[in-house]
């Protein structure tokens, strides 16, 4: 079941963050951020949190939110699996949920950055596989030899 | 001279960012967004705020701030000049403040996104003419027809 964040599972998304080989600890940080704003003002919409739910364990979550000043774009900022709790399809589960909750808001595009280093080939090969395109690369951008990928898929009307 | 934000600053700042041509509601809000935040926690180095004062009025004011998860790439979110208090030179004097700020910092880069509008013609020869290089674009990232051009400049060392 993928349900709306609740504030008992922020110490859990919390917990699995740390557990994930690809994060540095500033990513972390940076995740848990957005988690916290989501469970402290659940009404506001620049940070929306869902999470996998099945038999009460937290097996991941995905954050996504209206890029500012854009018509209609949207950023999904985090999806994550739980690598405690490992189990096949969960993140295409999530990412065709965040697509289906933009959709419902009317948006243009869904977005999503990611970094060319090795550690992060799951996730880009995650996004080629759901028919995501590469449209913008910035050379050096996290640190030297760390580039930015922006992953995109356009929703037609 | 070109200080610091002080509270005073905020309702100004306010007051000359709707005088803006190029600016949709939208844009003023995500931008006092940022001024407010740097206000209310002078110690928060997510958003540096500085104005530019001269005979006790605001001349315009820049917002740079360090990009989340990045070693050390700073994002010129706002560099804007009062309309109401036109004078020659204010933008790159704020521009090189914001630099040398960053620089003090240790910064690789510095970025600033902006639209390949008309209204944005004159942003985007500034950047230019300042030695910024576009490094991406995206098309109609703000709404179809109107792209996002990021804009950087490197710092070598």
């Amino acid at each position: 079941m993928i349900r709306k964040l609740k504030q008992a599972d922020v110490p859990i998304i919390e917990k699995f963050l740390g557990k994930v080989k690809a994060f540095s600890e500033s990513e972390v940080s940076v995740a848990m951020e957005l988690v916290n704003i989501a469970a402290n003002n659940p009404e506001q919409t620049d940070y929306n949190v869902f999470v996998y739910e099945n038999s009460k364990k937290i097996l991941g979550y995905y954050c996504v939110g209206k890029r500012p000043i854009t018509d209609a774009v949207y950023d999904l900022y985090w999806i994550v699996t739980n690598p405690e709790h490992p189990k096949k399809g969960i993140g295409k589960s999530l990412l065709t949920h965040a697509e289906e909750f933009v959709l419902s808001k009317n948006a243009r595009w869904l977005l999503a950055e990611t970094s060319s280093k090795d550690a992060y080939a799951a996730a880009r090969n995650f996004y080629l596989r759901n028919h995501y395109s590469i449209i913008a690369e910035i050379n050096d951008f996290y640190s030297v030899g760390d580039n930015l990928m922006v992953f995109g898929k356009f929703f037609s009307k």
